[in-house]
């Protein structure tokens, strides 16, 4: 226990730095770096040179190393690179969400197999310790549902477009620019990063892997200038909301932008931060708020990792053993606003109840309950913007008795 | 791993019950109850009579007993089962913040002594995990303050009255009705209970042991009418708030009601809500609100602490190591409205800078900055109200150069 754990990082972009920084700054932690390892050659970087290897070996073949930190950019080679790390008897702390989420039950196996741990606290809502609570603490509080703002980026276009009066792209740049954007925006704006980390969420929640591409998101971006203004001219915000409940033996999940009323927890979050809130039958609502991106909350939230194992932890997945059945499921029916442009073929037969509709500047808005399907299948459709309506409901199809689905 | 956990419970009030229920409905926890033992002989009880016992030996003397877990309203009484059961080889899970905030010291010792554990998650603001965050993921963060409502039945009386125009009495009786209030109900107006908390909350964030009578409580008690309506016609809320920081190698903490403009996180949590903001070097702000009693909230904390020894979990008080010559002090100015009678030795030269100042209805008003020391002096007066600006300075005295503090 008296030994200083040594650690080989890759990549030393903005976590990777946070991660540097934040070592160096706190006294106690029995961890060090003895290498990094980075892609591009020739690149200035903060720190000599002799600190680096562009040769992944060099880490994995080091038997002085104890722990692999994974904080590049590339979910593909992140993936080789903990499995190696595994295989080679190394502990894995990772920050990336797409890798984790599309390999997520692979690598509760792959942890089980060589017996060693694989922590990614950093991944969810970066410095909120949300992985580490639904573990430990909310084990034997049967939770029904958890939802949040889960991605820093697009909170933070929201924020300034709504307060700042700014427009989306001013404010994406903005966002991009300190260091809250991922590399590839289009994670974030359509939705992708937040799902993500739900797919994480869901595991360590309800004990049940789904994979990414069975999840549906839809994103901010197709959210256009007269739906800000219907937004604004209502008192309402707008977020980009990740949510996953029980209801019977089926668990059901999405990304979607929603009004949010000033009464509504999350309609306080602001900027970067993330929120989750977390539905159990006895604890009841708990809301957990922090800063959802960024190089030092980031790099904290992967140092807690660190000093975790420097004492043996490991997640012990337990909501797994108890998911007797739990089956994941998209046939939910809910509420929505659509703007769509006149042509666009959308019309109040396909929603399950129309509540309103008007058409105006060539626009059509139709509010009302509509199936996820229907919605997931719009979102790909240029000039459609889909916004939950505040208070929606959520309507497992199984529950609606008197629905004729097989007439066409 | 596969013995179910044998749990001697005392109490069998609100949390006691709250614990029975949620235990019953849980799922795979590896733990049940053998025996509860209460005081009240002939007293009407919702479980059969074989349950109970009257004689406190008849648990602490079962060696089938692994755990003691600690539900009564009596701190003397609770503290002195606390030291029987560690003595014979049980662990303790306890929600009794007034013997824990008296004996905290003497509980960390006694734990080493006898090499079993005593968790207490449900002492600190019901349900939110608070304590175990501090102990397990802000080890390496370096927190500079920890600040929130920490007592739900204020919280509960102060939200009747600003948003249902109820006056004190009626809101503090319906907060007793509900379950939300402690038998004696000073301990919560006058801000006993979250100083309680604040003294453990002190010890996991700063490591550091202060006595609950070194630390100043102001309660809500003496809040008048007239000072409502001051605050009504700012647009401010009142919240009774626990507080504490670092400020070189000092540790300051307090209890005080405060005014709350409508940005702060703290004004949105309401009635029997509870909320924690911690403010670390690297995670930065990050907020925990959740409930901060009543029967089932309460009881799945405990439920928590029992879950958590089933796999030896015991609190490791790291920042006890850390905390270098860390000392506690209440050498500290800070900002507050003070309303009082004519005729109450109060005045301006009492300030360390007046800001304003104005008398009306036989009352009078000073705002400005002064010692702690004197508001803990004035609480002490009938007929004098203390609340601390909205944004309140906290400035230790010590950096404050140019006092003369010796000129009367
Ligand atoms: N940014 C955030 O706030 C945040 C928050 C939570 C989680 N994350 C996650 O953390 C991870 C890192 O994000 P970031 O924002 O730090 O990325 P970044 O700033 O773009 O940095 C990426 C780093 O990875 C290195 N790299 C890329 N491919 C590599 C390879 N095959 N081998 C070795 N190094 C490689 C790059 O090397 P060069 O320096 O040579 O280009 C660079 O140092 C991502 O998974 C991201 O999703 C980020
Ligand atoms: N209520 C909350 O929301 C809340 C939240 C957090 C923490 N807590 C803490 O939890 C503890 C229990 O609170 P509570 O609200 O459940 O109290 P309560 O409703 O007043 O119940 C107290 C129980 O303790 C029993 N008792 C008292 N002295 C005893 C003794 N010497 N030996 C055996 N049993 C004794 C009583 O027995 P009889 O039934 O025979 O009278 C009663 O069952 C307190 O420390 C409190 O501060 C309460």
């Amino acid at each position: 226990m008296k030994k200083k754990l040594k650690l080989g990082v890759f990549g030393f972009g903005c976590v990777g730095q946070g991660l540097y920084h934040v070592l160096h700054e706190t006294q106690g932690i029995k961890a060090e770096i003895k290498k990094v390892c980075v892609k591009t050659k020739n690149k200035a970087r903060p720190v000599p040179d002799s600190f680096f290897t562009f040769d992944k070996n060099e880490i994995l073949n080091d038997l002085d190393i104890d722990i692999v930190v994974e904080l590049i950019d590339d979910a593909n080679a992140a993936f080789e690179i903990l499995k190696a790390s595994l295989e080679k008897g190394k502990a894995v702390v990772t920050a990336n969400k797409k890798m984790l989420a599309e390999h997520l039950e692979e690598i509760f196996n792959l942890q089980k197999k060589h017996g060693k741990p694989v922590l990614y606290e950093g991944s969810v809502c970066g410095s909120i310790p949300i992985i580490r609570n639904l573990e430990e603490y909310y084990d034997n509080d049967l939770i029904q549902s958890i939802e949040g703002i889960f991605n820093g980026s697009t909170n933070f276009i929201l924020t300034k477009v709504f307060e700042e009066n700014k427009n989306y792209t001013e404010a994406l740049k903005q966002a991009q620019e300190l260091g809250f954007a991922e590399s590839d925006p289009s994670l974030d704006v359509k939705g992708y990063d937040p799902k993500f980390k739900l797919v994480i969420a869901i595991a360590h929640t309800f004990g049940v892997f789904v994979k990414p591409e069975d999840v549906i998101n839809i994103g901010i971006d197709r959210i256009s200038d007269l739906d800000l203004k219907f937004a604004r001219e209502n008192g309402y915000n707008i977020k980009l909301v990740a949510r996953a409940f029980k209801s019977g033996d089926k668990i059901f999940g999405f990304v979607a932008p929603q009004f949010i009323d000033p009464t509504n927890a999350l309609a306080s979050v602001r900027n970067e931060y993330n929120a989750v809130q977390v539905q159990g039958a006895f604890a009841e609502k708990q809301v957990f708020i922090g800063k959802g991106a960024g190089s030092y909350p980031t790099g904290s939230a992967v140092l807690s990792d660190i000093s975790a194992l420097t004492y043996q932890y490991s997640y012990e997945y337990k909501k797994l053993e108890q998911a007797h059945g739990l089956t994941f499921s998209n046939e939910l029916i809910t509420e929505a606003f659509v703007s769509f442009d006149e042509g666009t073929p959308i019309t109040g037969n396909d929603f399950e109840e129309l509540q309103s509709g008007y058409a105006s500047q060539g626009k059509q808005y139709m509010v009302g309950k509509v199936t996820l399907e229907k919605l997931l299948h719009w979102s790909k459709i240029e000039g459609v913007g889909i916004i939950l309506a505040p208070k929606a409901a959520f309507i497992p199809l199984s529950n609606i008795q008197t629905r004729s689905l097989s007439v066409a």
